[in-house]
């Protein structure tokens, strides 16, 4: 049987272009440098109930290091180095040459390094642990919004959560709705370039993993305030573009996960340069509420007049409500 | 039912010491010092792979982060962080504020801010990434060892492969030396301060998770030499201590993971220097034998005459060789 030691020779190590010590030590060694901080993340990803057990193995290891990836850029921070740790039922060296070949393609993409690892077995279980820099006191906390301050979404969310309702087969969708939809959820898009522009322009930020109206709640609380978002406001047109379901539609876009939309908030008075922002890099931002005093973390959906609009699912808790 | 976010809150959000952010955004914030590497390193544990399903999860909170702190230990670096995330079959809370006891008991036993994680649902696993500091230039690689350094250990290697030998019946130890072992299987001691003093001193370094003549074996593949291991200046007393077993003994000091002592090299002329350092440190280090030119990466055991010994399994692979 091929060994741990020589499947992370043959897939894992690759050359390094920023890092003093790479795989193949007891850890890595890196330079921060000079007037950056260390951004760091780390999330798990378990086989039924973050992905499908029949994943392709090359969008699976593109998704493990862009949901990683999603949360620096949240931070505003740059990408720069990625450790993995992997749980197995066996070695099965096509299955495991693909994975590879999907996360070396996002560490690519976000100039990431692989720096080391750890691989066992046991049930399938993917987790990967994120590093960037970001210059020290820029970093975009999720506790900086102020009372008035706008809040704005990017992309279209709710797309990846209708690509895994077709894939359960609760929806039928078109061939391109399906392939943009599920394109969307397996290989999902970090924002990296948006949130390196919103240094110094948003107040907060956060990237939408659990779902949009839960994710802004984890502003609201952090930031003291109330997050009011306009149901009129949201970006249902490219939704309905995808599906003729609006009930599917709208729960998938207040409360669908895994989309790593980055929604944030920034004062009124810089709406000119977010637009501006969001030209040059070619991301569609919409405003879609304002904060504002009131109950610590809770999040209104109001209708254009103001009023309170019923919300049923709010996001996505492991332990609460989990998919299979 | 519990959520996830309010069972971080409860458990996992402890006041940091040196940390610009910790738990609580979308990725934490680190100063490393001016002058300084960052070393990081990642290791999962498995439920039934890695531990017993029993284990008193305490202990299991302990080793997890233990381990880890061990490979920075091995780099000679000193522990200023670290990342944890969990895989739970369900949100026991009892279960999970013990875990958290043992975590951060290791925690605060090496100045370490635990500075973010997440938690999901899963078949029981463990992962811990953890970040240490050491000055540019000066860490422990693998790969340093020259032809003719000495061969040196630290402790008693094999007396956790012995305690998991009493855990599993196969041996019956008094009781004494069933806490003795049983403790250096669940409770390791990373070598921390022994790692620091070996800067400059060590020519390479490795800590013995997998077993000593398999992690002698890095040390030799990364220098592209070949190890000489002395059988007649292993430590074998203490084991005797331990028990009478002599097959058992024998295997457990030879290939027996899980000890977290340190293996490492350095020149001949450093013997005093090293000595002191024990003496100083309170800990036993044994002259095991040296490096040598030959075929890179073997091991080779001789006795006393120079001739070399037979050696049955040499260590721990976790696709070839996996307890349950």
């Amino acid at each position: 049987m091929v060994s741990e030691f020589e499947l992370i020779r043959r897939h894992f190590t690759r050359p390094t272009a920023h890092t003093v010590l790479g795989v193949g030590d007891d850890a890595a060694l890196m330079r921060i440098r000079p007037g950056m901080e260390l951004a760091a993340s780390t999330d798990m990803l378990v086989a039924g109930v973050h992905f499908l057990a029949g994943t392709d193995p090359r969008n699976l290891g593109w998704k493990a290091l862009a949901v990683n990836v999603s949360d620096l850029a949240a931070m505003g921070a740059q990408p720069r180095w990625a450790l993995l740790a992997a749980a197995l039922p066996s070695p099965d060296e096509v299955w495991i040459a693909a994975f590879a070949e999907g996360l070396f393609a996002c560490a690519h993409a976000h100039s990431i390094d692989i720096v080391g690892g750890d691989t066992t077995r046991g049930p399938l279980t993917i987790n990967v642990s994120v590093f960037g820099e970001v210059p020290a006191g820029e970093a975009l906390r999720r506790s900086g919004a102020h009372a008035g301050d706008d809040i704005w979404i990017s992309g279209t969310p709710g797309t990846a959560a209708l690509g895994l309702a077709a894939l359960r087969g609760r929806i039928r969708l078109g061939a391109q709705s399906q392939a943009r939809c599920v394109g969307a959820l397996e290989r999902p898009q970090p924002r990296v370039a948006l949130g390196l522009a919103l240094r110094g322009l948003a107040s907060a930020a956060i990237d939408v993993s659990d779902g949009l109206l839960a994710d802004l709640g984890h502003i609201a609380e952090c930031s003291a305030l109330a997050a009011e978002v306009r149901d009129d406001w949201l970006p249902w047109a490219p939704l309905a573009g995808l599906t003729s379901d609006a009930t599917l539609a709208r729960e998938c876009l207040l409360a669908g996960g895994d989309d790593y939309e980055l929604a944030f908030t920034a004062a009124a008075g810089r709406r000119g340069e977010i637009e501006a922002a969001a030209s040059r890099l070619g991301v569609t931002l919409t405003r879609i509420g304002r904060m504002q005093g009131g109950p610590a973390g809770s999040v209104v959906l109001v209708d254009a007049g103001g009023s309170p609009l019923p919300v049923v699912a709010r996001g996505f808790d492991h332990f609460e409500s989990a998919p299979e």
